[in-house]
């Protein structure tokens, strides 16, 4: 375990509200970039018309695709940013919530949004570094990029 | 997608400890009145004894309603509190937990508090303003209130 | 309903990214000791190779344990941090992905890690209490501790 205090959090604060028929995966991820923020929480609520989350298979060390073809709550999405290669890296998870108030989830790979997607995002430091795991191929937060 | 950038966090944070057989939507509508507070993050974790959550039915232009009428963990309730007509209006999504592990979740309509709800709401700026939309006649966040 | 309304936030933050086959539990606790952190938000995402989560049994007074015995994505891991008899006490509850996006969750009891576990931990207080509430025997948070 690896634990990392931090005491001057940087006050800001994005708010993403993602349009019907967005990819929030890249509209969250373009709203990243263009204000440069490489460490926070992410946490959002809305809706998706369709949605691919992954669950991952550790002997094919990737994502198995779980797909939701129907209109569904977006119960949570919660994630962290943190920076890879010098820019944000976005690592969100969601659950899910059909008709009958049933859910599944997974690791949010691409969705389409509708009616809304009310992302909110606080940066905790000016940088949280990922490095690749060689065992899984992920990327893993690290600790504080200097 | 509409993206608010925001540097001067107000630093305002309620928690809310809703006690038994409370309704969580009004315990916290409530708080949130008494405090003026019309832009956070929410969270919460604790125990309903019965709960009804929504899907939104694009048809009906309205919540279908899903009853729990059991005793359940609230595994993640996640959401935010915006403007509307001057007043906080609150969009919480909360994914609730059987006795055996299952899950059902949905837009929060309505519930009863066991043993304990520990609710905690961050303001993100002094007002994030919803609108109706059109085409849902949802409330839907529209950005900063002016 | 007793809210607590702050104005002056710590601005303290933990991240703590927990390991492979570490207990995300002791380790989340063993951090919140370390640092003396009393109250705070808990949100986490990453995954886990087992895990026990747990339902709380109104008659029997104690948690029911359920087990998932494979690999689990964590959907979301929300909860919170308050003092108990003076020491930092953790609450968080677990919602939980499968290989084929079904879901399982409740009171997180043990788990153990693979491959991450990312938890952020944002300080909102310097204390809050828990007591613990005769009718269940749980420790509930009662408010500001002075």
């Amino acid at each position: 375990m690896r634990t990392v205090e931090l005491h001057q959090p940087t006050g800001r604060v994005l708010v993403v509200v993602c349009d019907k028929g967005e990819d929030p995966v890249d509209a969250i991820g373009d709203a990243l970039d263009r204000h440069d923020l490489r460490a926070g929480r992410v946490t959002a609520v809305g809706g998706f018309q369709e949605a691919d989350v992954g669950w991952f298979d550790r002997r094919e060390r990737d994502y198995r695709r779980i797909a939701a073809r129907e209109q569904v709550e977006v119960l949570s999405l919660v994630g962290d940013v943190a920076s890879r290669d010098g820019r944000p890296s976005l690592h969100v998870h969601a659950v899910l919530g059909r008709s009958d108030g049933s859910t599944l989830g997974g690791h949010l790979l691409s969705a389409r949004v509708w009616p809304t997607l009310e992302v909110i995002i606080t940066e905790v430091s000016p940088e949280l570094a990922k490095r690749v795991d060689p065992e899984t191929g992920l990327a893993l937060i690290s600790g504080l990029d200097h």
